[in-house]
């Protein structure tokens, strides 16, 4: 098919300073765990979005100087030779595709711990980081500034050398320029603070020395929060924020528009929980609008239907459709845009998955929707590009279309098994998905900060964006309320079989706090649900509800937003030291608690239950066993963990011979049956079963390529040998006296 | 000297199977942030050791396979021949000393999250984990164990390979092995679980399997928490534990015993706010004095003295004397015994700041006491050896004798500068130190769990170490109660000043909550204080106290413990979601909560304030700053921030012809003076500027060794060519049709 002609605007090139960019996709900076260590990893993961036809692509941000480390946080970084050799091969794949490369030039102050370089970051005014724990910057003299511009001067050369194209100076979320502009950062009182021109300097004169090395080579861009949410205590977009867009537009010839900050970031990196598409708008939408630009604007917002993207372009709020998850989620949105294959969109749901592995520090990054984001190297996986597997005339029958079912399945019919069925017990595919998907709670009424609450509701496009897909294949089957049981699928047909049959929740309490059953914990008493049981309705529940939350992810705090949502009197009951820490790394946590603190939800944290009783359930402090408190309650939910439901699996396997005789090969077990996880887990443990079915052994996942310096490689190239004798240069027998005979 | 024959004892060779330890030093097994990924820093800081005269050094827990993966914290791995590259340089090295390489062969069950492999672990039941979140193993049925045992087998044998002389089965801290041993985690009801033979089948199994791969070659260890601490529902030392040695004793050449679990391990890592010297002998003692074993025993403690070294082994507790911590505080420890130096150790703290940044997950570990830990491969330095500076000739002014200008002295003393005068304005030095080391407090009264409230005395060791050294430096003179102007300086006749005036908290409200000051918050009042003022005196304090904590490490929480324990009524109000949030990675935090809990200070998270009156702290949530609570007391205590005092600094560098004219040839600033930190990074910024003094710019450190695969090096000698097409030996060109013009 060819692209509707209304999306035509969509690919007109565009020029940023000396540059052309080929279309108006373009991959904002974005972390993916690969930095400048990884150079496989990095170099193949931005490629394949310009192979998809993004127009550019950028690093994630890139650390200019080893005094702006954030380990253990993952940054590119540009500090020396062998970072210029390793980027340098992002930039060499990216070009071939004709696409542009941005490095975004980072300098943390306060935020940047340096806890590998072990150096003092430095500020404009000495505040702790109110991101990083207990981090002290140093207080920057004018000899100070000095240092740092020269940093972002070296750095940009550097880039240049590499191949970059964009080079940004880097001022959102808060970091060093930022901190200069803005008075909740700056207390200066020299020509760097006070006035609007001086908190400006800083970051003026960092772009017009920038543009002075590399100008003539490159684009100059700057990431610009243009509200940093805090009203008149720091920049409003309205005052300062337009301001300084219009103070300093000769020398950037481009902007990349954000709101918010680095401790909040999610208000930038909006969670669909809480935010629309294109939610930054009513910000980052006011700069082209007033007219405050000559040069062009990129900015983000989730967008991932072209329609927004058009109506975004049309109406003047932004030149260049920014993408960061959407590039994630699928590194071919503008190719399957220009190819008329819209339902081929694999759409981000906005779980801020990725992100979560950024917070945690260190781990590649994960897409619930892509499996194969972060495998494009290491594991040779393309999104879009499925070899025939060398057992593709086997039959096989994939048992349950959950996530991991549909993922599986999907795959396998790309890979041009000769028959796949894909047989759910339940009327409809989806599995977990068709529930979750209700979570939460839309009333839509009250302002959180600056969302509002939305529920999960784009959780579903797991579902979607597979179950169309799976319309496709011809060679998949999909056959919906049909419940299998072992001798069923003995006979079924099928050379290989694989158990996707997911996870229920444990009704008896057993729980990871106190590995043990809870006593009255029962879910088949009508006053104890399950969460699953919550959303399906069907058991009464009462006016005072508690939930008991074990398990540290969203689940007990969806059940609780849903159900204060429609009015109850919720208990979060829950032994660790906060409700669903892991939503702290998905960025959902801080309108989650406002969300929680709205509704009234009543949290006890460091507390477990220790019997259930009709009306009443007896908690204690984990601290204390001895201090115990009573909650009198109509209602419980038990969110204590799940079990896979494995016992179809082990009842196939436990009959060897059987399964030989019926012409079974082999069976499978992947997802949430195996083993209870994030979705983004089962969608991976789907996909990486289908891309290695043709393995000696697919149930034992093939290694993977570890990008790591071996011994007796070099290391040291940037290694000043006049200054400090290289260690691994001296032989053993130079170590001292203490030779063993 | 020669050594005191009353330590001849700890300098016998002791028979471990086929390996003989030449004394009875070992380095047991722990984490240093290198893994298999940093082969320098894992081969020289394990090998520094050994020249300081440790026995025997191991590995850091070291995984046996993909499938347990503890990313994001690093540990050592032996999947394939890159690992076995790598770790074989740390053998080589070690060998070259006369000392034995261990190997702790590491399967995590659900408490590795598999976040780089994206692999499932598997467990003996379906329980998630404890210490991760929302971590569920996949149940291990008979298939999953022969799997399970092999990766151990196949990981021994690669083990031996890279030189190891002794090989662990690691089942302490509840992983794997321990996992099947106790009925916490074993809810099994086939061969491998119920009765005490089942549980600890797997465990001999694998012993069995690994003795009979390697044991002609290797000594066989084992690491055995020998109680849970969990009372009757787990392994407890008198039932158990002594039966598990009995058991499995002609399986073992080595036994290294611990107590406790990972979700608590600061029950095994004791920090010395909570647990004294040899505080596992209680549980661990039991082995020996029992007679359940024949063969040599191996334990810790923060095992620092040589007298209790020595009442260990003749008492029979332990064979040999395991440290972690005193290894890195001290690497040359035995040496020093040997040589009759015992004022020359410098022993451990027990501040835990290494174990912090493997909690972290990424950083290289840090030493308070020991500023070289980590540095020995990666900046070449030697915790014992100093080169003499290219410009010793010069003399050298260090104002401010806290922890870093003390170690800036002591090393610029070893470095042989001609003069260096380390000029305090306090009659002592110190600086923090002296006071920070009275705080918390030791009741010695009631039980924590297993410790006691003990306070923060050992913390003192900071001071005296250096205060030692210092004295016995002949180019080294101290002067203290003498506070220095910058005139007194300017004329103090040294060509090299270095500023170390240390930082004093803000008493306005300054802080990184709000940027702000808090109204009403003033330092100058009698019944407002800062920190250090409540353990100096001076001020009287009222019977109900509120202690403002916004920095996040400890001093907020050691305060509260302080006066609670005194009979003050304290509320504790932070900003944050935890108090002392960084307290958890150094595994103060649940001792700290249950003592919180004990002495009643009432904790309020999310809380901040926003007025302070006589009598009342107006105080509001930070997720709905419309919601308040007015906290009566009388006194109150801010520890928001602090500030470095660098005025005399920036006062010295401002008239640059008066320096000049005065022959100072350079200014510098260390330690909190430039940037409040914790002492850990005070300690080590006085110490790189005493390295670096003689480099071209010793106010900016010089770069250090990073150890990353180079694009074009070598980085997939692990890869299966034949499974998958290694993607970075495809040209460009072949990636497809694409290709522009």
């Amino acid at each position: 098919m060819a692209r509707d002609p209304k999306y035509d605007v969509l690919f007109e090139p565009i020029q940023i300073g000396p540059k052309t960019l080929k279309n108006r996709f373009y991959q904002v900076p974005h972390c993916i765990g690969a930095g400048s260590e990884k150079p496989g990893f990095q170099a193949y993961h931005r490629a394949i979005k310009c192979e998809g036809g993004w127009g550019a692509v950028c690093t994630e941000y890139c650390s200019i100087h080893p005094e702006s480390d954030d380990t253990s946080r993952v940054s590119a970084r540009i500090w020396d030779d062998g970072d210029v050799r390793n980027l340098a091969a992002m930039c060499d794949r990216v070009h071939h595709y004709g696409a542009l490369t941005g490095i975004e030039l980072w300098y943390g102050g306060p935020h940047a711990p340096c806890m590998e370089s072990r150096a003092t970051p430095r500020g404009p005014s000495q505040i702790p980081s109110d991101f990083e724990i207990n981090i002290h910057p140093r207080y920057m003299d004018r000899d100070d500034i000095r240092t740092v511009h020269k940093m972002y001067v070296d750095a940009a050369v550097r880039a240049r050398d590499a191949g970059f194209d964009i080079i940004y100076v880097y001022g959102a979320h808060a970091y060093l320029p930022f901190q200069f502009l803005s008075p909740y950062y700056n207390k200066r009182t020299d020509e760097y603070g006070g006035s609007f021109e001086n908190r400006a300097r800083f970051w003026r004169e960092a772009l017009e020395q920038v543009r002075e090395a590399v100008g003539d080579d490159c684009a100059i861009a700057s990431r610009f929060a243009v509200d940093h949410l805090f009203g008149p205590a720091s920049i409003e977009v309205g005052e300062d924020g337009v301001r300084f867009v219009e103070y300093v537009d000769h020398l950037v010839d481009l902007w990349d528009l954000t709101v918010g900050d680095i401790a909040e970031w999610g208000q930038n990196a909006g969670p669909s929980r809480f935010f629309e598409e294109n939610h930054e708008k009513p910000y980052t939408g006011q700069i082209k609008a007033g007219n405050h630009t000559d040069k062009p604007v990129v900015g983000v917002g989730r967008i991932t239907n072209p329609d927004t993207m058009v109506a975004i372009i049309n109406s003047g709020q932004f030149d260049i459709i920014g993408g960061a998850r959407p590039s994630i989620s699928d590194p071919f949105l503008p190719k399957k845009i220009e190819e008329g294959r819209l339902d081929d969109i694999r759409e981000c749901i906005g779980c801020n998955q990725c992100i979560s592995r950024w917070e945690i520090g260190g781990p590649p990054m994960v897409c619930t929707q892509n499996a194969t984001a972060g495998e494009e190297y290491r594991r040779g996986w393309h999104p879009e590009k499925f070899s025939t597997a060398r057992n593709a005339d086997k039959g096989v029958l994939v048992v349950g279309a959950g996530p991991a079912g549909m993922e599986c399945a999907m795959v396998l019919g790309k890979r041009g098994m000769s028959a796949v069925h894909l047989v759910e017990a339940d009327k409809e595919i989806g599995g977990c998905i068709n529930w979750i998907s209700q979570l939460g709670h839309s009333d839509g009424k009250e302002n959180l900060f600056r969302g509002s609450a939305r529920g999960l509701g784009e959780w579903a496009r797991v579902r979607n964006y597979r179950q169309i897909q799976l319309e496709k294949l011809k060679n998949v089957e999909v056959h919906t309320g049909s419940r299998l049981s072992a001798s069923d699928i003995l006979e079924y047909g099928a050379e290989i079989v694989i158990i996707a049959t997911g996870c229920r929740f444990a009704t008896d309490g057993l729980n990871p706090a106190t590995h043990d059953r809870i006593e009255g914990a029962d879910g088949t008493l009508d006053w104890q649900l399950t969460p699953d049981e919550v959303v399906r309705g069907g058991k009464q529940i009462g006016q005072r509800v508690l939930v008991l939350e074990n398990e540290g992810y969203h689940m007990g705090a969806s059940i609780a937003q849903k159900l204060a949502g429609e009015g109850k009197d919720v208990h979060l009951v829950t032994q660790s030291g906060d409700v669903a820490s892991y939503m702290e790394y998905t960025l959902e946590a801080p309108m989650l608690h406002r969300d929680l603190h709205r509704l009234g939800v009543d949290i006890h944290t460091y507390t477990m239950l220790e019997k259930i009783e009709p009306g009443a359930c007896h908690a204690y402090n984990v601290w204390d066993p001895g201090h115990k408190d009573v909650l009198e309650v109509d209602t419980v939910v038990l969110c204590t963990q799940r079990l896979g439901n494995d016992a179809l699996y082990h009842e196939l396997r436990a009959d060897r011979d059987r399964l030989r005789s019926e012409g079974i090969e082999d069976v499978f077990i992947i997802g949430d049956a195996a083993a209870p996880r994030m979705i983004v887990d089962s969608v991976f443990d789907g996909h990486r079963l289908a891309r290695e079915i043709d393995s000696p052994d697919p149930a034992m996942p093939l290694p993977f390529i570890r990008e790591r310096r071996l011994w007796g490689t070099a290391s040291n190239d940037d290694y000043d040998g006049e200054l400090r004798a290289a260690p691994d240069t001296l032989p053993l027998e130079a170590l001292g006296e203490e030779v063993p005979a």
